[in-house]
């Protein structure tokens, strides 16, 4: 049944292939009014694009989004927005040899176990090229937000391998820091921790030169949000916020403030005390183990979630898999794949992020009439 | 906006609040033909009751549910099933003392910010009471998929505070070794490795004697599970699974597979190589670092998901705090508290895996018409 | 699938059946703070009763409702009302000697089609006694359309066999009218049209004598609702105010403004020109032949509605059918049945058009953030 | 909220405006293997194209398909479809001098009313020209119901003002007989009924002389269709066939079976006798006044629906308006309209029902596990 679609009241539907014709969003409940142009788009979609950086995939895709309708003079029109990027580089030639075979760690396999068959051409539809529009509807989801409440939402790498960024506090990180280094230089690995960065890159690079690949963690921390998005019992925030992050690719793990380091907390170590703000009567926490959402509502700190990324599964090593009829075969993809997938990651984790909350504050003001 | 739902296909929708005249649940989609009675419905219930052992709350609810709807003579008809069970021990006199504090950890802040008041009585809507008729809709969907493909949904304690339970294959974890040790005694934490269960017992009690709680980290796993269930893109099988974990109460993390372990590894160890089967044509993998799903799919091999659960909120100590003015307050819940939510915890945790993998095999096979 | 819920916004899911335990529904997304008692949905639901009157169905079930949840100290909480209607008076051995047969003009075989087995005591599921629960939402629903633009849905009866009522406004036809004849006895046909009311009384009682059944059209207005509401494309507010109508039983034909009667106006009869209201601001229309809806959105006009209602399937008199063998039987369902249902369907057509214009104010104001 | 999906099982969301850059449509749910080409979509798409004869709109849109998603290798992979139109033709400066004006009967001002400013050019979304997109997923509708049960939709017209055809048995008129007449000549009115046909072509061509334009009645037809199709209460088959009609333009009144007609009739007349088919075993009725659904589910005889069409709005006669400030003026919409919808109409309203069939085709299978 039906599952190219997120989201309910700020709603994405997607189509698209790695090497078919190209892909698409419809944006469904976008507010009438908010500018929009294909420069706003490409800001987050040369942050996704291959062939940015040196330790990314070399792949040279230009990305050039056409919107198609529910823009009329530059704003949004409150009809429904389809958004059109059309396949350019697809060398689909390079992925004939691989036809039968049964990549590990891909969806090769349980593509053709769900459907019988499946389009082979570079994961056809498990390929991480559908992110694409997914960052495009992240863009007018942030847009909202900002409109909103001043909201922003900023990821970057905290971990990769065991080397671990030093980030004092989430929510004074800014989309700068994540971009550029101190001297001006782009940060390609996307750690605001320039010192971890360097080492991380280093990593990075000797890994892939060992045909290898490596696995990490980011961080994403949105600012701004109102107490009182999300849910009660099963469209919490937190939920609709983890499915998100785990509708990505690569993606193993999810976790929110204090996260799995509270199964070793005492409950009086992990509670953050109320405390009154500034002027008396804003109500916040001291602390913020809880991640910004209690009862699976915002709480009006910080939201900070973490995802867990695993190693790029494409490797030019060879490794053991069988073809379509079982038989044992050996495999490898050389092919331009990311050593590490995590400084293109960071823009599509902004985009889910920004789209649940865009999501859920919209459905919030729905039900506040009086 | 409605956020009382889940599940397309398998759908459940709830109401009911702490101490409110009852909870219940509508359950939709429902094959007809499958024996249910209520007696199929105290197991679990039984499981997630207070008052059950002495290391759990020693609230007395007997949990006496009501068929509604749905079932004649003994069987599901096809049509919604209602399933109604009433409060009877309600001592809402107990949280007037608290009616107007914000308990750390709780919801009752974030529900005053969204709703403008709440009922305030046991947490109303956001108490942990609701889960029981999760728990009933459990029983129905774990019997879909014994039938549909001799499925099991088995959960268990693996870690509590710093105490992890060694467990040398998941999929090998009965629900009676869950529920029973050796000597016949009930396994009252529910952890299945022996001499863990045994440590957790008495750290739970030391730190209730403390007047503080504990965290600790539960594992799931589905048998028998065919591959090609979860869809493409955002309806993946993880992301549901996850966003089912994630909306149960004091969840904070959730991962599957090598999770968050996978950061520091390299692809060639993360990757699981496959291989065929015994009669030579059935295709599996070596190991089951990928937890069961590639590309959002099953893949025939067992799913392993784990939850990290907060320690309690609740606790006897003196907590700061403010109340709805926001002057400062101090707060203490004696009440009837579980020291650690993790015993309780495992039933509803199967609960919501086998309804996300109920709704997903009905949602699978709709597709497959050819 | 799930086909027990109508609505996104205002969403309402129900189960029950005729001769079961009882109906529930549990109604989400009702905005916080709105005074809600068991009285106000006694009002509609003793307009809905059987047993009312001497032209509809004898049967005495006393529907008492029961609010389970989601209202605390007499005012909606924002999170989901469930309400419990138990049945008490349940003959079902009446039903015993057709629980092979079908009955003509009912759903009986349907049913067996499509689930193998039924609940056959009095319909089961496909019961009218489903809609005692609409019509306990749509009391909600036009709480909301009161508080939110003064709203109102009055619904009437236009035609009982070929008599027809006079109406010179639909939009001035007041409940009262509706309830009560200028001598102050109750208007039990439901007809504003006095004289039509006594014919239209005049004719059942004569159909009923011979043992027969008549079927209707009912009219049903929604004034006060403002321009805008209504989703472009396929959630047109025309689109789903039919659904909801068909969706009643007994219901074989839906039209609003000019109708069917439109087939035979030219396009320079059918258009309404466009007026500027009184204070030369308010853009309204010079007549309503559009029925207060273009391109599916309303206009400001009265939105006005006619649903053709079939007679009564069950009537006393024996009818050649078959058992679920195929053999050849006759049938007659003597009972308590309405001998013409139209008195009792106008609360539930009221219920489904505001649920509908409740759901679309709710959905239309959430994209209107700026 | 997002309005712009239908079906949920075959699932379809779109997007785009009259004069923008074209319409996009995703289908999501369609089973895999089926095969699938622009020829394919081109059979119903010229049956929908403006200028195809002289009495329709002399626009010329070639409106060719293509598709970006979904099909390898010739066919379905059970991924996510998109098929996307350019527009072409596209003379929005026809337009400009409507800009600020309210076209009687036209959504000018509802959409203004609703999002505070509108595409212009063309009715933007409001403008039939997004029925060509629903027109390509009608095509994969009805391959589906082929494949599933050999069904087949057919819609002709059964009424131009007061011209009614003759059609002795709906389930008998052929694809072909709506196309063609004897003589070989195409069927430019759509109406089986070679003599009437003849008048209504007549009747057309003056009426247009004059400056006006026509509305008439439309009946669809879907034959095979197998019993147990439709979900108890809500989504009744009825009320999505009902839902999706009334969601195509202009469409202001929708029966099945004997409909309004029913509010004349005895029970004893309306009601149909069950007999047994042939065989022995195969149930169905005598007649066929209920149009193939009892209780809202198929009954396995032919589903019989007709629509109310009203006289196209755009006339190039001189109709009274008011500008968008309110002062009155005066338009007219010479333009290149059609003078009366209907030939037009069917193909879009047999795409609205196959997609209605196809979508509960898949989810009552879904349920049927046993």
């Amino acid at each position: 049944m039906a599952g190219n679609s997120f989201g309910q009241a700020f709603r994405i539907t997607t189509a698209g292939e790695s090497h078919g014709v190209g892909n698409v969003v419809i944006i469904d409940g976008v507010p009438p009014g908010i500018p929009l142009s294909v420069e706003d788009l490409m800001v987050d979609l040369n942050r996704r694009r291959p062939g940015q950086s040196k330790i990314v995939s070399s792949r040279d895709e230009p990305d050039e989004p056409e919107i198609i309708s529910g823009v009329f003079e530059g704003r949004t029109t409150g009809t429904s927005i389809a958004i059109f990027i059309r396949n350019t580089d697809s060398r689909s030639q390079d992925y004939g040899t691989i036809k039968d075979l049964y990549r590990p760690g891909h969806a090769d396999y349980t593509y053709d176990a769900k459907y019988g068959f499946r389009d082979h051409r570079g994961g056809g539809r498990s390929s991480a090229r559908e992110t694409a529009v997914r960052v495009v509807a992240g863009v007018v989801a942030k847009k909202i937000l900002a409109k909103a409440f001043g909201g922003r939402v900023v990821g970057y790498v905290v971990q990769i391998d065991d080397i671990r960024a030093n980030i004092s506090d989430p929510a004074e990180v800014t989309p700068e820091a994540v971009e550029e280094l101190a001297d001006g230089e782009p940060n390609i690995v996307r750690c605001p921790d320039a010192k971890a960065a360097a080492a991380m890159k280093e990593r990075i690079e000797q890994v892939r030169a060992e045909g290898d690949s490596l696995g990490g963690v980011a961080e994403i921390v949105a600012t701004g949000v109102p107490p009182g998005l999300g849910e009660p019992v099963f469209d919490k925030l937190k939920a609709d916020l983890a499915k998100g992050l785990f509708s990505l690719p690569a993606v193993l793990g999810v976790e929110y403030g204090s996260g799995f380091a509270s199964a070793t907390m005492r409950g009086s170590e992990n509670n953050d005390a109320f405390v009154s703000g500034d002027a008396g009567k804003e109500i916040r926490t001291a602390s913020n183990r809880h991640g910004g959402m209690l009862g699976g509502i915002s709480s009006g700190m910080p939201i900070v979630l973490r995802a867990a990324v695993k190693p790029t599964s494409s490797i030019p090593r060879d490794q053991d898999t069988v073809d379509r009829h079982g038989n044992a075969a050996t495999i490898s993809t050389p092919g331009r794949h990311d050593p590490c997938l995590l400084p293109r990651f960071i823009p599509m984790a902004e985009a889910m992020v920004a789209i649940v909350l865009a999501d859920h504050w919209l459905r919030n003001r729905q039900q506040q009439m009086l």
